[in-house]
């Protein structure tokens, strides 16, 4: 089996590709081939795997590329993200939407001729979801609340859903669309998206550096630790289209938690002088941004494929520090004193 | 005020430029100049009007020239239809959803150095709405209906709706998207569109000429006068923001039918010789792609906005009677017998 990640050198791409090759299989088929498109080279324990191919770049350029390429399967994750598309529209519409076109377009070309069409993964996102004059947020959202996206990231990431649906519906490509929560604690540095606080607030007071908090501790939202989005994707992948269930886009599993009960579960697993590294900052742009995301998520489809959310962000902190303390030791400087 | 329309050559175009050359003012404003963008010249006596222009040739050629233009106002009616999208999807792809991101872009680049952004109506379509395993469609879709579109028209147009809004929300443009019924009754010839019937089974038998009916006559559908569709593009276009009330799309308003209540209405108005040309005929083409549209529309935005649906299909076979008495009496070939 044939398998494309693009944006495969990122957190989740990364640890996907990690996932896959330790399996050595995905939906029943011996994996051969792993090619991680992304505009950086791969981790090394990824670039040292014999089965792993990097193709290093900006994707819409890779495109014509990838037309002579067969794949099997495919995790379409490259995107750049929502703080960034805000800044510059035309980044984001080029990056997000043609790059995506021209990838379904790459795999049409290449399906003609075979006699499945490629299984396609898209991660779209909860971004999605926002408040319209005219159309309410409801409390939780819902795999069938209707989208009123609030960014431009939004808007992309819900024509790509319209887009793969489309494709599927004609045959080009197996896809199918998977609305990613936040995925916290992200390992390394502070990145564009809106969200990238979500991570910041637990990782750098780990590191024993001090962490901007620029919301309310009042702001609710749903989050996903990163191993258990990419057991979600990996599910969705191995679905039948059946237990898919239609064309529209599914929310993946969320823990629905405020900023204050993150902050709670850090003081429990790191100790308060670790908590007390986070500095409350409002930044108007961020918080704004926020407050047109939904504040709870639920993935009932995702639940009739097995997928659970974790039990709580307690779980997900430890799950970030086994992480560390196996890969990254020096990200838990500021832990010493506790543990 | 200048205005263009694209499309402005076709039934609902021309119709639109009369009615706002015969008014003379649009939002308050009066009318200097009416740009008609079509692939087709316009209609003579829109031609002879010296407040129109004509720009005839394929949109997506015509918007490197649309950048060089300042327009108050634009009604972005230009599509490829149902029927030819499903058949050619790069087509589809091209005419509707490159021609509109290219639209907006030229409209973009000559808002920058406007005080306020351009107005600009976009004609969707229910054709948004359809059937999904995930997403069962209700026995009436309202403005907040989840679309689920089931063919690439539709998800062409719902893709626009959400560049629409969102270069709203950027201050680009001034957006508003208005989902359009079925048309009926169209003047001139069957096009392309799976929806063409719809017409057909009454402009044909009234030139006493026979006509297919390719579905069930239990089908029920939303349609809407070419009249009343017009008066909706120019109410929504009229509406301040707040009343138009967010960024997402609305329906404009519908007439509700079954195919056997437009047969009988077509004999009530003009006897049983004409009704008795309606044969029916079977199409599977043409049946399944209706069998995913939406029964029933309501349009509870526009309501507000004052539009509200013909009482009858009666008064929309009238309205097309009376306006081929003025402008095409030989398209009443078949009713001499009868009126």
């Amino acid at each position: 089996m044939h398998i494309l990640i693009t944006g495969g050198a990122g957190i989740v791409g990364a640890r996907l590709a990690r996932s896959l090759l330790a399996r050595g299989t995905l939906a029943g088929q011996r994996l051969e081939r792993v090619v991680l498109a992304d505009q950086a080279p791969p981790p090394d324990d990824l670039a040292a795997d014999g089965r792993v191919e990097a193709m290093v770049g900006p994707l819409l350029g890779q495109c014509e590329a990838l037309r002579e390429r067969a794949f099997d399967g495919v995790f379409h994750l490259a995107s750049a993200v929502s703080g960034e598309c805000e800044l510059d529209f035309d980044l984001g519409m080029r990056s997000n939407l043609d790059s995506t076109r021209a990838l379904l377009e790459a795999l049409r070309a290449r399906s003609a001729a075979a006699a499945t069409p490629p299984r396609v993964v898209f991660s779209s996102s909860i971004a999605v979801f926002g408040p319209d004059p005219a159309v309410p947020l409801p409390a939780v959202c819902a795999d069938d609340t209707l989208p009123a996206p609030q960014t431009s990231y939004g808007t992309q990431k819900l024509i790509c859903e319209h887009l793969i649906a489309d494709y599927t519906r004609k045959g080009f490509i197996d896809g199918r669309a998977a609305r990613l929560v936040t995925v916290t604690v992200r390992p390394g540095r502070p990145n564009g998206a809106a969200s990238s606080f979500f991570s910041g607030i637990v990782r750098e007071p780990l590191a024993g550096e001090e962490a901007v908090l620029p919301v309310d501790p009042g702001v609710a939202h749903p989050v996903s630790s990163p191993q258990r989005t990419v057991e979600g994707l990996i599910a969705v992948f191995e679905a039948s289209r059946e237990a898919f269930g239609g064309r529209t886009a599914l929310n993946l599993p969320a823990l629905n938690v405020t900023v204050q009960q993150m902050l709670d579960a850090l003081q429990a697993v790191a100790g308060p002088r670790v908590r007390a590294r986070v500095v409350p900052r409002r930044d108007e742009r961020i918080a704004g941004i926020v407050a047109n995301w939904p504040r709870a998520v639920v993935g009932a489809r995702a639940a009739r494929l097995g997928l659970r959310p974790e039990a709580s962000f307690e779980d997900i902190i430890r799950q970030y520090i086994d992480d560390c303390r196996r890969s990254a030791p020096e990200a838990l400087r500021g832990l010493e004193q506790h543990t």
